[in-house]
């Protein structure tokens, strides 16, 4: 099944510019594929890329932002529970399908939880490994945001 | 554990300039995290990224090559066959671990079996979707692996 009406679009707007994506999809008797491309679906050329598995029920991962990298996250089996807090508040995405994918960019505060049995995440980011464009206290993450 | 001596090493070479890559690991009690970037681990800087699931069992997908695009595969959730053809002749390499990625350069051809249950496949791939750049029809790329 195809079905372009939905190709790319945004499903949910989320606090700092997080935006829930549904990726473009094509589905048939042999499988489904999810797709993005730079300019379409996917907001950024990546420079880095990385998978999360094993993750036991009850471990909190994230719980940091950063300065300048973007990042895109797909769950790619199973389910994770992503909370994204900016400026504006919090909001928490369920990622539960590998059709969906999140984007995260600068500055926003992001803990994931909930990770069912043999989840996996993907991230794609837009910058190679920096450690100091990490924010990894949250109260220097709010003094920042509400500063500017 | 983390095994800086295993960090994107290439493990196997296979016909046609294809390797299989062990990605950089990190990990503990939180789970396990692999990551390879543009220049360490990922040969190219990535302008499309797809994932495949729901692969019935006795499916085969791929068959085709590529005449520019590079493709870099992981298998985030189970374990998938890759039959991969050069002009040197054919191998199959077993991606059964988000901390194997399998780079394959163009003209290669690659056919994809054995998908266990739950199987997820994520490839990131060097350039835009181009029907231009498939080459699907065996005979056709056996041809021009030759004639070269």
């Amino acid at each position: 099944m195809t079905d372009p009406a939905s190709d790319g679009a945004c499903v949910a707007t989320g606090p700092g510019g997080a935006t829930l994506r549904r990726l473009n999809l094509r589905a048939d008797a042999n499988g489904s594929l999810a797709y993005a491309e730079v300019g379409s679906g996917l907001p950024f050329t990546p420079k880095r890329m990385f998978t999360v598995w094993d993750v036991p029920s009850g471990a909190v991962r994230g719980r940091h932002a950063h300065r300048t990298c973007q990042q895109f996250l797909v769950c790619t089996h199973g389910s994770i529970r992503v909370q994204v807090e900016g400026r504006e508040g919090d909001m928490e995405f369920i990622l539960d399908s590998p059709h969906l994918g999140l984007y995260l960019p600068p500055m926003v505060w992001a803990e994931l939880r909930g990770h069912s049995q043999g989840a996996t995440l993907l991230v794609l980011a837009s910058h190679a490994y920096d450690e100091s464009d990490y924010i990894r206290d949250h109260g220097v993450f709010l003094a920042e945001i509400h500063r500017t």
